[in-house]
């Protein structure tokens, strides 16, 4: 269920209330589109933002319109019996699995994290994927700290936060975690502007922020990159360079995601939750060329 | 309301739930060694761990225990709705003012850290201090970002992370922020470990993380630096440079006045919230034996 592309929908708020009906139709989306997963509740669909209930809800959402496509649901939450019992939440409705960012307010030790992953593998019977983002997190993993986690049960797979921009250096990167953890511990690739090199270098998934908004175009790069064609994933990925660049310049994929989103009339408008602004007109304008130059407009 | 020392006790925790009764007994030490406010919930108080109805009652208590000291309660959350209902609770309980941080996980821009306090200062009419607190928040404030917030109504101090070593530079930046804010609002220092610094230079409140669990040895500082007693002041904080030693050993002081209040007996062992781990062995006889030399043993 960890390989291939894990798609990251957006959680639309309308009014600052989750639009239920139209997560169904990003669900849906993905489900026709053929990804290998969803997960709900990534960064990408705001899990951080969102009350438990809102939470629950919204995994359950997913679930009910994924059809036989696996949903992992994200739990992070800065609190680790809030974690527990959002992973209870997530079991209950029939996730696959469960996405794990050690989320601080406070700034946590390696042993902190540990523990936090130790008592949560312990607490709820399902696969768990560490959720290695430090430009969210403010933590940073070191291997020896995935090799420990590693070896915890039900750890099934480590979202990497990125590879090194060279073939032979993104390669030895992949190869230095696989050595560093246990076998059955799949490697994503993460941070969507390095996933052909991530996919190409031998992570096993790309667990992907376009993937939940414009899955063809995610799917495209994916397939090539798992069938063995590099070159073909590269020249993808590479034609999507002006989208990566919208990334970098607004700090990262959140709010252009969600303007795509809301251009191509997915989700309505002011989709993100407040204090996190949409992007003003000036650079909405943007994302609509580039997004149109590229092909790219989702279907409303 | 907001000069002098305000003081920021801990919220324990016993079994990972709220103690209220120890927390009742933080509160009434703190009113009858005679600080200027309380802040509850503060970021010593753990708010971003705890539930929207923990931090209720929490804030019940303190106001029911505070007597006549004026209560200040911490509201921040990463969602600009769940704030404005923490303020509203805030206000029905009978605070005197409310503490925000933007607290980010996506990373916040300058209008959407201005948006949360026009919002927020809006919907709730309460005094509101902002809470600058790049270490927690990873966000940076500007003066100019200073300026346009002071400008909105309501808005009645802001807690600075620190001030320049240098007693002449320390007392040029707190010019400089109060030349770009309006007269109505106050500037409060916080670091415990610059605080006579940031008293000399002319601020008009310590935000203080001591002053929850140690209050006699904030008010010593705080009460020579008021009265003009420049030297005094420093000389008490260079006493404590221990205490100051330990903080920025373990990144900060929220794990060691923890360790404290435990070795005090103020509070029960294990009383942060778990992923953050309380202090190992090692580190906590070394906190013991700094505040028996310093005599600062909290009587339990």
């Amino acid at each position: 269920m960890f390989a291939g592309l894990s798609a990251f929908p957006l959680t639309p708020l309308r009014n600052d209330e989750v639009d239920e009906v139209a997560y169904a139709g990003l669900i849906e989306r993905l489900v026709a589109a053929g990804v290998d997963s969803i997960t709900a509740l990534g960064s990408t669909g705001a899990y951080p933002y969102l009350t438990t209930d809102e939470r629950r809800r919204v995994a359950r959402v997913a679930l009910e319109h994924a059809g036989s496509v696996p949903v992992v649901v994200g739990v992070g939450a800065l609190r680790t019996s809030q974690v527990i019992g959002l992973a209870r939440d997530a079991a209950d409705a029939g996730a696959s699995g469960v996405l794990l960012a050690p989320m601080s307010y406070q700034p946590l030790t390696d042993d902190d994290v540990f523990g936090l992953y130790e008592d949560v593998a312990a607490a709820v019977p399902l696969p768990v994927i560490v959720y290695d983002n430090p430009g969210t997190t403010h933590f940073e993993f070191s291997d020896a700290l995935y090799a420990r986690i590693a070896q915890l049960p039900n750890i099934a797979s480590i979202k990497i936060p990125g590879v090194p921009a060279e073939p032979d250096a993104a390669r030895a990167r992949v190869e230095q975690i696989r050595s560093a953890v246990s076998d059955r511990v799949t490697i994503g690739i993460s941070g969507d502007a390095s996933a052909a090199r991530g996919l190409n270098a031998g992570c096993d998934t790309w667990y992907s922020v376009i993937g939940g908004t414009l899955p063809e175009a995610a799917l495209a790069i994916c397939r090539a990159a798992r069938s063995g064609d590099a070159a073909a994933a590269m020249a993808e990925s590479d034609r999507l360079q002006p989208l990566w660049d919208l990334f970098a310049e607004h700090g990262g994929s959140f709010r252009v995601i969600a303007a795509i989103a809301e251009l191509g009339g997915l989700v309505t408008p002011n989709s993100l939750p407040l204090p996190v602004r949409g992007l003003d007109r000036t650079a909405r304008d943007r994302v609509a060329r580039v997004v149109r130059e590229l092909g790219l407009i989702p279907p409303a």
